[in-house]
């Protein structure tokens, strides 16, 4: 043995482990075998701290259960705290893109707990005779039941954040549409001028539009909170005992402080990737909507000059090198791409669960990879659209008053109290002469100039469409 | 003008209107206008019945308000009540597929509606004076409220048919999870042998896969019951009356028995897809699972001596003229390619979400016909899978069982009994030899045959995964 | 037997046949069997003559090599011809969503074929004794040569139509460029104001644009030349003779015009979709562009007032009943819903591909039934959109000069002309008090008049960028 | 000043920057505006190779055009110089995803060279007035034609390394063709036993698949080599000098070593993601077919009992801490799950091409993110799955021949020998008594034994579809 290693023994023979490394043989072969993304699971730490809290669940359900010393359970137990603590995170090592659904992830779990809880209780690393990675730390397991609990509880964690980080969009959001209420301006549809409202309610709706995902977001989540441990290699509970499933379940809820329940349908919950299929369905739903806004926060800033020009986005750096004083909205632009991106994930993850066959989906780990890559920029995205854009934009207000005065669509608002017959030649007149509707409305004696106003009145605009929440 | 033709007149200036049609201008600028599909509305039934029920329920709502006389009112609502009791239905010629978020749609229901109400008040058809398609069918609505309606109304009813048609293959498949609950087999992980199950919880599986998609389905079509009729062009309810929304909410929920509500803030309602881009979200999630029973049905039935040949589907149509006697899997084949169709248009929809702008989406026309599709040909695979398929399955028992004793598999459900180390010896020679694990256990005196009896017992055997339901 | 039917007989029983029907018992088990979208191939008529041009080189093939008698391979043919001649198509009955691979669009053709022949030979329909759908229409065939082939012919002859079609919008865009060449407008870079160019040079965009997507479609479907007839079941070619497959390419190339090859490596070729999944890639891309394309028109006309208001698209329908004197862009609106649709398919057909298993992909249908929509559609988007829209389209010539020379972006262009510190000074002093770049230089007398019209004219600003092709 | 930090300005005002950073103030506001993915453009070797060669490339066509003096431009490309050997990558910090079309990996990259030509001249970091990054290193440049142009470079160079990978897995697919040359297996379609084959047949379709991609990429790829340097903002090549994009397009192609050429109009390049779209369309075709490959090698060794058992995988890990002895095809499955991620992200470059408005496209950086991940980790998944699974295929001859011999499909084989009558009679008895059909032949006379083996003969079986290449 090479001075500095230790040796470890698998199926396919021996190998040699730096004598640092608490990952060992299992962790060294998936290493070697999935050169694929060169990103290894260390990068997702919430996977990880779940991994271990499952750990530390099914150890302590074994020592309910007599399957494992007390001190063995303890030892492996205050491994798993020490990496829910962030500590030892660098021996994750294996790819995230990997074969074996998941394999390679819980033997490098199994590992490194193993190694450390070893060193806790005064042994060397690599001594598995004394405890071992398989025998105890993933007694009364499978990677099957294993590493689809811990994808939830890491998914549910991570999904917190996301929803955290939305609260702050949609209150940004939510304030600029109180700060607009009273800014009069043309709606559009088919880009084409419509009718007048409020920028108040423009801004609202983005931010109705984030509550509502919000409440989609947290129903979709609720469903992770189901699990499948105790279920071992297809869901019969081979090799557990009885009583293990809800000791473990109890156990892990009151360690990630999670309201989990175990599913009822033990063989359909290990097969089935639905959960994830659907929570990826509704990060996709966000997705589209937070790209609309940022598509029309584009577009309503456009300009300066040959552009619509109604708002004004905070400048955040300069847009040009060649066009001195642009300033170009990357804020929007980079969520817009984080959303297509988000899209493109969800196909993703579409193809891996329609690929699951028989008792087994073998292709979690993608799901997993890209799950978290949605769910992280999402919330990425949504704060920093908040912070660097929404709460700095500022009204182009008189410009946008006048755009309604000027407008044809304000015939349809004066329709009822100037008659049908009016308004029609108004409008007639306004096309013809390009002068604009409130203008010929006085000038033709058709109302007053104060009820103009009063029908001008944000309130009155506003409408049944209602004020800003 | 041609005889056997009436003139009609829009901005564009006047046409010919065959004078048996009850179709108008506007309708036949919209004909011509969009020849993309060659298949018209009148091929989305449940479409042209929402919109009748809709503008039924808005000249009560109008009627209500004294906008509208009540024998108008009443012409215009005995004429919505012929469309829903099936007839002219052939009227609504405009393509599916058609640019301006269903306005042209709107506009051929109310020309068909007015003209059928003149007649039904004793009128000729174009008579419009007396009642006009825009003025009084389509009075106190919008394009932009009326079309996302009806969307919704004919989005329900078509997920009702849905739902029942999968409560027809949840059924077939609990049924066959009854009959083959005592018949063992090997579970399967990533296509490897793994641990005895028995089939009825392989098809117990797919029962209960069903029966959450159905949850899931029923609460995502929850959402689309909220409309915004009221809201007209941009949701400020400009030119709708006082008390008119609420008043056509109720006639409407009154007339398609749905529990209908109007959404809270209609500027945002107006201009948001996110409910149609969840529920195709939902409909993904179903056919991925679909798609993947069917593969594993495929797999199951693969042979008849060539393959795993542990499952007989029933043969449906001779499957090659080349190779006598070949039957194929013709019915779970459908299903993967409506499946595989769902999720293409999940991908058409998001799109189409995503390129909304400002207060509208000018592209609903393709999010409706792609749902439509994606929920009836989902409901015709599911009653397809059913009845031609999933009733007459058979298994094939006895190599079932043989292949329990045969596998080396059956040494983790051993492994209690008879000790890690004579687990791990037997395991060595059946790899060796060839030779079964029953066999072997039996040879050399491990187990007794009557106790190696019961521990391959169904109820045994299927442990905590639970009995079929 | 009942009267009006004749009896025949597949390898699941009996069944009666309406007397007049060409098809037969394998068709009516299809027909019965996949009741998923209501539409039948009869709807898809470049499959049907290419199935008929198939059908006719294999009798002729046969023929050749002495294995069908002369008279009966000329009914064959004669029978091929009618279909091809438009005849007969209300006889292709089969749901264009279908399991297996083909086989019941195959058999469709074989019994329709073989029973026009028959009548065409004197003989009753359904006499197979003299002449039989499978022994001497699909002679030395299987559905897995004869079907890929057909699909391909028939693609090869939609893109044929899309070329033609692209041409058309290509053309009606170029002419567009040719007549503003000499419209100056502010070019923009993520919506914001950038320097000068000419709507010539915008147009000519789109044109070239359409031009290289014509040539990239061209490439693409020349991999749709090379065919797999004679490749039979799996490729091996069992049950052909040898000499067939080059005798059956060479009619076929022939009947069709096409020159068609026959794949090197058979057993590839009859499993492989790749030159699908690869034209799909391609229409996708077009359909990125076109939507591109429509995207730009809709911005660049929005208004009339509160929009850019750069071109204007010619009305084609009223766009509101509620907003009097609405145009919107319903031509451009209706080619996005095409792109989103076909963007759609490909990840239907992508899905397909994947799923095939083994020596064949049994999955064709749907792949068929997507690409064939994508074609078509796409087709009649680009004729819609050149024909009711681009043709039409008219330009805001004297507002866009203004834009110019009111924009801040006209300081980049002056820059080598005035030098940089006089641009800076202008540029601030144009940000300041909001006057035109252009207004500045003439008084400060930076430029004199006639100079600066000599640096906006088109052919200056239009600069590297070229003129319209 | 903090000491240890140098101060910069930008249109925002001034920072401090460290001492001894490279990049400088705009890069500093980039890297605090898009905290999205936290992976910087440093994991993108490719692409800041590309950047240098650009930026080099663009000096020396400055210097030759008198622009820049010979020793600034000197030291701009020893600066690029060192960046392509390798160092500085650390100083390319802006995440990979980010707003502003690239233009902060752009000034980025002016920055780090900048910084480094001024230390090389002499002279400290951030002494701007002698060489700046705007002013020298991005002089007749703009981030519109320098970072597609860049993005293509890398992407080139990307592709190359791909088709080196794919050579390696279809070298490894053809020599296991060459060595189960003589392997008799049943065919199979759509999973059901058809005719025989040579495992042969079965992996030279694998190699000719890939040979085929690798045409279609080769091809793809040769559109990137189109390049916009000298479009400048637009494509006007407004600021870039006459004989600037030739100049510049010369040195680049001398450079890289690529047969760059200069687009024939720079407005439409400018704008135009098609080429981008095109090849994530090839990729994507690519990855379809691996995956299917990849679904084969699973289903065929899929057992070890329970399964088809045709082949062996080579096992690289243990496949279970749960079951003895299991292992798992996790090299195929990793492949799958590389196949996932790429369809999705042709999902993502599709959504970010169609988002494209007016003279650019804002999005081009996930685009670049997506294609790199495609590429490299395709390449990845090649070079694995040669490596580690294919070289090491073992087949399961003898039970191979004898599912040939005790099929019923050999009776297709046989009919042209024995006649159609009696091969009808043997499947009969085959399909009734379990028996198999060369066993019936023999037994009742109808061919000699001498005369079965040569009818099973590989070369007889392999047929048509030819012996593998």
């Amino acid at each position: 043995m090479t001075s500095g290693h230790r040796r470890e023994h698998d199926l396919l023979g021996d190998r040699e482990i730096p004598a640092d490394a608490y990952w060992g043989v299992h962790t060294l072969r998936a290493a070697e075998n999935f050169p694929i993304t060169g990103a290894s699971i260390a990068g997702y730490p919430h996977l990880i701290d779940a991994l271990a809290a499952v750990k530390e669940a099914a150890a302590r359900a074994n020592a309910d259960l007599g399957l494992l010393a007390p001190e063995t359970a303890d030892a492996i137990a205050a491994a798993c705290r020490e990496i829910r603590a962030g500590r030892l995170h660098d021996q994750f090592i294996v790819d995230v893109i990997q074969g074996g659904a998941g394999t390679s992830t819980n033997m490098n779990a199994n590992e490194v707990i193993a190694n450390r809880a070893l060193e806790l209780l005064g042994h060397a690393k690599g001594d598995y005779a004394r405890l071992h990675p398989n025998e105890h730390v993933n007694l009364s397991q499978s990677t099957n039941d294993v590493y689809p609990t811990a994808v939830k509880v890491a998914t549910v964690n991570a999904v917190r954040e996301l929803l955290a980080a939305m609260t702050v969009l949609r209150e940004a959001f939510a304030d600029k549409a109180a700060e607009f209420r009273d800014v009069l301006k043309m709606g559009r549809t088919q880009l084409q001028d419509a009718v007048p409202m409020t920028l108040g309610q423009e801004f609202s709706a983005y931010a109705v539009m984030l509550e509502e995902d919000q409440s989609r977001l947290a129903e979709a989540v609720t469903l992770i909170h189901e699990i499948n441990l105790g279920a071992t290699a297809i869901g019969t509970g081979l090799n557990a005992p009885q009583g293990y499933a809800e000791a473990a379940r109890g156990h892990l809820a009151r360690i990630t402080g999670l309201p989990l329940v175990t599913a009822a349908n033990l063989v359909e919950a290990t097969q089935d990737c639905g959960a994830f299929v659907h929570l990826s369905g509704v990060l996709k739903r966000i997705a589209v909507k937070l790209s609309k806004s940022c598509n029309d926060l584009r577009l309503l800033s456009s300009g300066p000059r040959a552009g619509l020009a109604e708002i004004n986005l905070p400048p955040v750096q300069a847009g040009s090198s060649i066009m001195p004083g642009k300033v170009n909205p990357v804020i929007p632009e980079v969520v817009n791409q984080v959303a297509f991106e988000v899209i493109g994930n969800d196909v993703t993850i579409t193809m891996a669960a329609e690929a699951g066959q028989l008792q087994l989906n073998a292709f979690e780990p993608i799901i997993l990879h890209a799950l978290s890559e949605s769910i992280t920029h999402l919330g990425a995205a949504c704060r920093t659209l908040a912070e660097r854009c929404v709460r700095g934009i500022t009204a182009n207000t008189e410009a946008l008053r006048a755009s309604v005065q000027n407008s044809i669509g304000l015939v349809t608002a004066l329709n009822p109290h100037i008659g049908y017959t009016a308004a029609t030649a108004i409008a007639k007149e306004a096309l013809a002469t390009g002068r604009g509707v409130a203008e010929l409305v006085l000038e033709q004696g058709l109302l007053p100039e104060e009820r103009l106003a009063a029908l001008l009145r944000p309130e009155e605009i506003a409408g049944a469409g209602g004020a800003p929440a």
